[in-house]
């Protein structure tokens, strides 16, 4: 029944021996950081100075956001009915779909998509706008809940500008904010899910990675809810929903 | 590596062949309730005709609880970040732990482990009370938040009653009621949990899979929850947490 | 901050009341089955006695199917992690995804959207295999991996035939398998997932609830599953992959 | 209904804003590593030069190992049953347990209880194995399937040697390792978690962290299996288990 050994391209495992795409743990550990190795796990190769410094940042960007997230919510919810660390993280990184965190992902295949179709940037960020209109779509990554301006894009742009990094992910993203603003007649300022997701797209990596940096990047937040409501508060508060009352049947008999 | 070929003892898997416990599913299909056949498939062999009144208003008893418990916050949160039907099912199933749906499994162990000390009943509930007030415990299974008298208690122990099906744990458990109210004085009446724990426990089954009663009835009921929030809810509404306030330290410089 | 007080038309609860679709909790325990009540807390009404057969054989016929499927493993690795009885269930359950279990809503999907079509089921059989054919797609619900003609196909079509419960979907389902037989030129007989997504179209059922019937009726055989990996194994044994070797980049420095 | 209020000492969110434990996230983005972010965000204050260092190479050393451990087996099978890529990392995370990953934990809380109980750790050490004798108890954190001495042990105290970091938990694991070899008779190494378990708790973290310092680390090698099994391998292929047979009862009817 078996299919035969298969392959894997990650780790070299043998006794005393592990390699991660090649090179030894122990020399990582010494001469790499965290980020760094992410990179490499994920790539297969070595960040750049500029991509390690990015990588960096992408990961420390996401890492928590307040009480209200409802990936937080899942997590404090798990550990608050009795559960243990690794069920209330991974009830946390259930949460993170399409609607919450997705953003990376939707943007990154967008960018990566229409990145390919010419050299003329700016033409190609109008060209994207008309298609959203014509579908009735909203540009994943553009606009926020809270921040009016993400203070996160800004400093996430500003170390690629000062390394030099700036590929045609980058451009066609910065390009769509002038289109949007241009033809919506408003402002919808770049969020972090977008700037990530021109940042991982300009290093090369594929768009169906984009919710992985987002959860890389939260679950070290999400621990640390997690942590606060097992030591903090009493097991079963009142977490959620809100007061809500039945609209169904009225009573009746079997 | 291989450990070498493994065994189960729950289905027999054949071309044109499924047998459960030994019998076949068609056979089942036709013959067996749900019920019977949840019964089947955990003890190994089939029911009574009373243990099959009792194990399907065991799984009909919990089935829903409105939308207050836990489990229903997790399954609308992972449905309400964009996910699918299954992750949210996993996402509420996750909650249900030791303060959550966990009496039934604590209940049931005290009981199963007093059981076996006695023919006294009544002496071995006195027993137990003092027991839990030396070690500072509440007694699982017993009481309830919402519902003065659990109108589930009443009609399980009428069905077992009806069916002459009276062992030594529900009697037990009935024993407590009486012992927690004359040592307590207040009434502490038997919650669903309580009473499931009880008749399950008469049934033969190890305390240890009393989590997965409630599982197995509650699915359906998170279903609902999961299906009802995906058709007449709007993604990444406010479900929770309530309005919170950060209390950590103060702005400061890296 | 909240969006105000929220609705729900699945179970009224109130002190000493719980009440599932408008019936008391009380009289569902003493007067229906699990399966009908089931049938109930999703559709919102009581079912025929036809359905209430159909909706038992639907449950049980999913029950388990012995060690090999891919949410048995899921589940059986959670517990050799050593974690609880609720994690590995929701293990199980994050596995049961497109490709397993996936082809109940599959093919639902496309019976209740072609049903519609008009009355000559047998042309609209031929048209949906045309489709398929165009599109490089296959069939979902039929054919099957062990079983060459799936044993709970036909007793699930005979209990519907007894109670003369025949709709434009199962009816549909029929003249596919043979449309499909007669345009290939081979034998590709209806499986169990196929039915089921049949009679729950027939019943009425969205096709998106279509994993949510094989998660219910899968989670006691996952259960069952998780108690002998508990209860007849060490933990952390062997359970798989398979024998793999590592083809990534070979030894490097950092 | 609700509880009022309730209160995050993490993050402070409002327009504009997201400072972590009071420190701005957009100055952590350009000053911090993510490794010191993690410190940051879990401990509430910097680390040192020294601690962010070792917290750096704590997450390099438990990124990923190979294909065989049960997490990974967890996220691959979630993948192959065709489901997205957040469920596939809860998957792996939920098998992450007290015997899967569960040693970090269980042997800081060793190292945590018995680092109070004065100063002459070597007879510490040799108390605690007495204990572990007495109590038939192996020690967490020592020994390794695979390698007769792990190589992240030594890398792991070399960079605190080179630091001058050296607290009680650090000194009260290596006299164990001298006490194991003398009162066993035989070399049982420190093994990573055991070196991560003792440098945590030097660093001052609860114990009951540790699984999260695991899981943390480990998340972006699940991601990078969850990515090789979704493009290198087709869905559903066979993952596991190894071969098996059915010992239950035989044929018999209902």
């Amino acid at each position: 029944m078996p299919d035969g050994n298969w392959k894997t391209a990650i780790t070299d495992i043998a006794p005393g021996k592990i390699r991660v795409r090649g090179y030894s743990i122990t020399d990582i550990m010494e001469k790499l950081s965290y980020a760094e190795t992410v990179y490499l796990i994920l790539k297969g190769e070595l960040p750049t100075k500029a991509e390690a410094a990015l990588m960096n940042a992408v990961l420390v960007a996401s890492i928590d956001h307040g009480a209200s997230p409802p990936s937080v919510l899942g997590t404090r919810t798990v550990i608050s009915g009795g559960n243990s660390l690794n069920a209330a993280i991974a009830g946390g990184v259930l949460v993170i779909g399409d609607t919450h965190g997705g953003a990376i992902e939707q943007s990154a295949k967008i960018l990566q998509e229409w990145a390919t179709k010419g050299d003329d940037t700016a033409q190609i960020a109008f060209d994207i706008v008309d298609w959203l209109k014509e579908n009735k779509k909203r540009m994943p990554g553009f606009g926020h809940r809270l921040h009016n301006v993400d203070p996160r894009t800004g400093t996430l742009f500003e170390i690629a500008k000062r390394h030099g990094y700036r590929g045609k992910h980058i451009e066609l993203c910065q390009a769509l904010e002038t289109a949007l603003a241009e033809k919506l007649g408003r402002k919808l300022p770049i969020n972090v899910d977008g700037a990530v997701a021109a940042v991982i797209s300009d290093m090369g990596f594929d768009w169906r990675l984009g919710k992985g940096f987002f959860i890389i990047s939260r679950v070290p937040g999400l621990l640390a809810h997690a942590y606060e409501e097992m030591t903090r508060e009493r097991p079963m508060r009142k977490l959620g929903p809100l007061p809500f009352e039945y609209d169904g049947p009225g009573e009746r008999e079997v």
